[in-house]
């Protein structure tokens, strides 16, 4: 194959993938199209395979744009040079047509369809082709367990110095789902090392991550992490921050805008990410009910199971709880509201709600699974860390730990400040709270990026309420969001109070 | 929904989608992340749905960047104002992931989708999880005759004066494949009327788009090719160049990139831009043989009566021919060096072979839909038009009313200047010219964008050849270009000389 010289010209356009820009003649020399791929090499660097795109104008014939992934992964200088060699497609675009003629993949041709992946070589088309493969075709165990260990080999890992090393994992799909923050303290309060990564929401209002932001640091580097649970017994960061697995990062790009989630891919990701920070006892919590990711109890059961098989196959020793998903957990939604919300339970002043009931059940199966307690007195046991006042000690000794101030209270919080209450259309009993359409309303107010945006949920399933009373209060740094999530609020009506008449079916 | 007024700026690269670019800044302010879409609105004109994308220095706070095909099909100025709003995922997203779970689309879906594809609403990610989805969920006939009648429905037709109007379409596979030069003029020498629109190459040496173009233009709008075809009998024009389907070109721009042809979308696709040109009558060429699109013969059966039905309900009468395609059709693949072969022919001064057969085996079954001769005198009747000099005639007159010079001869073409021969590395006879590997050959050597570049047969299947006696002749218009392709013969080794022993198996 032939290559040329060209000098590179930095494009600060984040492409979603590893894409550089030529001149339209450049390109037509060395017989390249739009979708090409070519390999770029700096002088005196590593090669890199990125897609092409071309130019009439923006790039200069002699010259290479190089867009915003592409220059901070090679690290070059603008103005410096770079051959750009034509390169075939790789071999793992094979694999994934394969995968859509319903074809298995090896083992070995798993690993390198998730490395190509992890270096960026399989193009965005390529990419959405091989989730759609996945999800309608899905993956077999092995190919599950092969794609796990390929995610993994492609990251960085963390070796802990103690064990074992516990987790504690949703899989989400219900807001409000706040008992990291509560559920961790409780088993550093008892000696279990467990160090915690969450995710910032995609789809949510809030993920744990999102919730730790607003009081201490969640962005810590692999060698942090280490330390931070070594050192105080449990973390609660974002596990975005270290590489662990950049192949799923990658794919998650393309599943986002689809709202796709296929099952051998949940899997994979999970388990993967564990693996990487060294887990080795892992209790998975699947929600479960109306408007959830899992909405069948027996497609819960299955997901449990693959979890615990899968969880076998690669060293870690997997418990799975199916908890009840089908309206938010506890009163809020939104980073503030929801972290203020742990807070005040940690502090002992709140009254009980399913947020604590969630929190102790799941801290109490660890506790069992570490064996400090016997079967069936974890529970009680977390219960009695949590009144005596030392998981509220321990989670404060998480946030010094992780850079934030640990005289932090929960009043310091502050959400809003421009809020709506938005008023009951009769008397009557809530009979539902529909997850996605209130969460669409969180997000309208500016959730997850606004830490002040969110919902306190004045009333919740079962509870009476008169006409006019508030229901629900919306919270929103601009006072425009808060406009329109008000008039989304209005359009789907998240709440259903008994005998009312649906009118508007939006969704 | 909010909206805010941003100055245009004009960014020249292809995005292969609509796409704008704004400051991550305002992108944050409207609530909006990459991927996400939006209306943008200059003032006093239409607003057209696009994809954002972000950045935080290559576009100004305050501004929005317009890529190419954004600002060719809004017609904006540089510097003039525009708003943007946010607008939610089209319906039709939903209709893809219905097709993804293995649901079939209604007519009404149909239409809507593929009307949001015409308009750009649908973004690259969605459209390759609708082609993936296609290829492994297939389309009923109910969804491919929605299909076609939308592709044409969302696009430009042609409205002929004259009837009936009649076409030959072969589904391509099978490189050298220069019939249409030879068969047009032998049936518009006939009386037949027959605006035959072709592509250009995608995946072959080159389409009779690009046979054309060496000698006459091809790029012709509607009201021109109607114009030729009622004057001079047929047209051998470019059919890209009119918006006939615009929604399946701009499927086929994600196909590509994955060689997929989904079976239900090779039928719409065809079917489409034959209903937009007004053809009522059509001969349907399916080469079937080892490593052509349809290899199997019974699936040639099956895409043969798939169309036969398509046609019967969308309006057309179909008849299609199997043809064979197990190795290059004539002597000669590439622009100049195939519409120079089809003129030797024309002019009466070549040898029998298998583009001759072909032309005339195809042009006689239309003479016999067209009952210009009896059942069985089709291919006979063909002939003598071809021998007695009118179809060449004919031939000149279209090159002329297509802006060429009708004076043009075989001899004045030229190809190459750069050539090598490929010596045959024993005495033996050709079993196999294997067809993609000869079609990648070619393209290294410039097909179909140099169009001097291609290959020359000098051995054809079934012929005797001497050790270091020539297989093949690269012609290319570069030195660097026909190194290359050598170089790629050597290792791929296109032909297969019997009892040779295959050592380098690369596909």
């Amino acid at each position: 194959m032939s290559e040329k010289t060209f000098k590179i010209r930095k494009i600060d356009i984040k492409q979603g993938a590893f894409e550089i820009l030529m001149n339209a003649e450049d390109a037509h020399d060395l017989a390249l199209k739009t979708h090409d791929r070519v390999s770029i090499v700096p002088e005196g660097l590593d090669g890199k395979t990125v897609i092409v795109n071309t130019t009439e104008t923006l790039v200069e014939k002699g010259e290479v744009g190089v867009f915003h992934e592409v220059w901070e992964d090679l690290d070059v200088n603008e103005g410096s040079n770079a051959c750009v060699v034509p390169v075939p497609k790789p071999r793992s675009v094979e694999y994934i047509k394969r995968k859509i003629r319903g074809k298995p993949l090896t083992k070995e041709e798993m690993r390198e369809l998730v490395k190509d992946i992890a270096k960026g070589n399989i193009s965005q088309i390529e990419l959405t082709a091989y989730v759609v493969a996945v999800q309608i075709r899905d993956l077999s165990m092995d190919e599950i367990v092969a794609a796990t260990n390929a995610f993994v080999e492609t990251g960085q890992r963390i070796d802990f110095t103690v064990h074992p090393i516990f987790d504690v994992h949703s899989i989400g799909g219900v807001p409000g789902n706040k008992y990291a923050p509560i559920a961790i303290p409780i088993l550093a309060a008892n000696g279990v090392t467990i160090p915690k990564t969450s995710s910032r929401a995609i789809s949510s209002p809030a993920g744990t991550a999102d919730l730790m932001e607003c009081i201490t640091g969640v962005e810590h580097d692999a060698a942090g992490i280490k330390q931070i649970a070594e050192d105080v017994g449990g973390t609660l960061v974002w596990g975005g921050g270290v590489n662990f697995a950049p192949a799923d990062d990658i794919i998650i790009k393309v599943e986002h805008p689809l709202s796709l989630d296929p099952h051998g891919q949940v899997l994979t990701s999970v388990m993967a990410k564990k693996l990487a920070v060294g887990v080795e006892k892992l209790l998975i919590d699947i929600p479960t009910g109306e408007n959830t990711k899992v909405p069948d109890k027996e497609e819960a059961r299955r997901l449990a199971r693959d979890f615990i098989e899968l969880g076998r196959r690669v060293g870690i020793e997997v418990r799975a709880a199916i908890t009840y998903g089908g309206q938010p957990v506890g009163r809020t939604m939104g980073p503030a509201l929801e972290i203020k919300e742990a807070m005040t339970i940690l502090e002992g002043s709140a009254k009980p709600n399913s947020t604590i009931e969630k929190a102790l059940e799941l801290s109490g199966i660890i506790l069992e699974m570490a064996e400090i307690v016997r079967p069936g007195g974890g529970k009680a046991e977390a219960g009695r860390t949590l009144t005596s006042g030392l998981a509220h000690q321990k989670f404060l000794e998480i946030v010094e730990a992780q850079g934030g101030d640990p005289a932090i209270r929960s009043e310091d919080i502050e959400a809003g400040p421009f809020t709506a209450e938005f008023p009951a259309p009769k008397d009557g009993y809530v009979i539902e709270i529909h997850n996605r359409r209130i969460t669409r309303v969180a997000r309208r107010a500016g959730c997850p990026r606004d830490k002040g945006a969110g919902i306190y949920m004045n009333k919740k399933r079962g509870e009476m309420v008169d006409k006019d009373e508030a229901l629900f209060t919306i919270y929103s740094e601009s006072e425009w969001k808060l406009k329109d999530a008000l008039k989304l609020a209005k359009q789907t009506r998240p709440y259903t109070i008994e005998g009312m008449i649906l009118e508007d079916v939006i969704e």
